[in-house]
């Protein structure tokens, strides 16, 4: 029921997952509203069942008291479907930080990890690259970007099949002494991390030529970056648009290269990406963007699949007891 | 004799400032090198002279030691030019830590101001906005980003004759309560200063939209963001043109937008936006990207002509005085 385009959109996409990827999925939200949406569409009937809640998290709600305050919302029985092996992930496109407080409190922490992480995908030249955390925590001490650097290489590893990750640091300079304090404290530690294949810092630069496999930041830092991003190239598409309408030729030159910023669009367009897992939980959750069409949320359907399949939780859950990161007062502290 | 082309753009530049803008510029480093480069221009001699300079402060080098160790490189005795009122303003395509050191050091710090900031223009569908602080300070306390509100305000509205500068707070979301935590401290304070425009926390779509004329950051997101957008930019570009040469109509097409791109390419070049004011010293020093060409130099010098006409340092100076802003312990903390 969460999202701009809810329950129509939603069910769309969660139908589209069950009939081209035989994903079985659990509609959760108002009875009535699913059946009707169901009623417009075909699809495999096994696959596809609904799971009543009587109430919806509204997306300005203060995240922190959803749960005693809306029990019976959608969002806290899909965390409760998961809680009780009912269902193997949730997908939601409502409002995240709510989601996240609801998942946090339902299914519990990793042992061990002290904070969970939002992981994105970031388009680059050869494929995508992860970048967490993307802003559940904006105050971050090092010890949380070392976990963070542990989840999103096992993330990559497992989930996405990219063998022996390459794992930067985002910063603002290359060397090792580039970077604010939080910065320069976690490169130091995490040269000392054996099992992970640290490259050191990276900037735009490496993220976006893809250089790199799995971005460290706090959130503050990988939220920024994400909007940036958004920013730059609604700014470009905007200017190439308004100087290509200038004149009958560039406006013919437009018609034809439209492919190419189809192309374009379509690697960049959030809706391929397919939502963000929460790493760190005992459970798989999947952040979708409030706008969701029905593709992002197939393509976040799919990525919960893809996370449960990998078992995610699972890889996170053993390497949090087998990684060693350093500890003690350099790896706790956190921004002067 | 600092930057990439130096001497040969930088010389090319400042002879352009001075044929075309009738800058008077003088011209420091080792003198046969620049006498053999003049010798290949036609230029107004009344404007145009040469100071020598014996040493050269490399770009590697640790800005710290330079003043000691290199007193005669052409970094120095360029800020001693100013420093002695025989110059109004300093450009330096070379080592910025270097330029900034040097330029603090023999300046001196405007009277109430605890860190200088870096000003970098950045492109908007407008126009441009101002964003700083660029990358001299990594760790800002609320005090710092106060200060760089006020100076940020004086630029737009003196130099760049904006009339009452629309102030904003880069963050992750756009109400007060967004943001880390030096972010929401910083927006508190702000609220609270009535001699700024402050409109509250902006994202990237407020920066590149034109809705903000003045981006107040810590030194760390500030060049987070510069990197970042070249990064998109760069992505954006290269996906794009490989699109483009799929086919032979989309190829037609491109040679058809080309000058769709061009005007793109133009309103993106850093070249454009002539280096970035060093602002809160007491004296004028315009920092220029290391690959500045010729283009860049003389957009750099038009720059420091109009923060010298535009008195900058006076009205800084005079700001420091007169504006209120919030002190105490909330407004000197630094990020927890």
């Amino acid at each position: 029921m969460g999202g701009d385009n809810a329950p129509v959109e939603i069910v769309k996409g969660a139908l589209d997952a069950a009939r081209e990827d035989g994903i079985p999925v659990i509609l959760v939200g108002d009875e009535k509203r699913l059946a009707a949406e169901l009623g417009k569409h075909r699809f495999p009937e096994s696959l596809v069942s609904i799971r009543h809640a009587s109430e919806v998290v509204e997306m300005a709600e203060s995240p922190s008291t959803v749960l005693r305050r809306k029990p019976d919302s959608s969002l806290v029985v899909s965390a409760c479907l998961v809680k009780n092996r009912e269902a193997q992930a949730m997908v939601s496109a409502g409002n995240t930080g709510a989601a996240m407080a609801v998942a946090t409190l339902k299914f519990g922490r990793i042992k061990g990890i002290v904070r969970p992480a939002i992981a994105s995908m970031m388009p680059t030249i050869h494929g995508k690259a992860v970048l967490l955390d993307a802003g559940a925590n904006v105050d971050c001490s090092v010890e949380n970007l070392l976990q963070f650097a542990m989840m999103g290489d096992q993330y990559a590893e497992h989930v996405l099949g990219v063998p022996n990750p390459r794992v930067g640091l985002l910063s603002i300079g290359e060397e090792p002494t580039k970077g604010d304090e939080l910065t320069k404290a976690t490169n130091a530690a995490l040269q000392q991390v054996t099992d992970i294949n640290f490259i050191g810092n990276v900037e735009g630069k490496e993220l976006f030529r893809g250089e790199v496999d799995v971005v460290v930041c706090d959130g503050f830092a990988g939220n920024l970056v994400l909007k940036i991003s958004e920013g730059v190239a609604e700014l470009m598409v905007s200017m190439l648009k308004s100087g290509i309408k200038k004149n009958p030729a560039t406006m013919l030159g437009g018609l034809l290269v439209k492919p190419a910023f189809q192309a374009l669009k379509n690697k960049l367009d959030y809706a391929e990406y397919g939502g963000a897992p929460l790493l760190g939980l005992d459970g798989v959750c999947i952040i979708s963007h409030g706008r969701s069409n029905a593709r992002a949320i197939q393509n976040a359907i799919r990525a919960a699949a893809k996370a449960v399949e990998g078992d995610v939780v699972g890889c996170i859950t053993k390497a949090a007891e087998s990684v060693k990161l350093p500890v003690g007062e350099t790896a706790s502290s956190t921004r002067p």
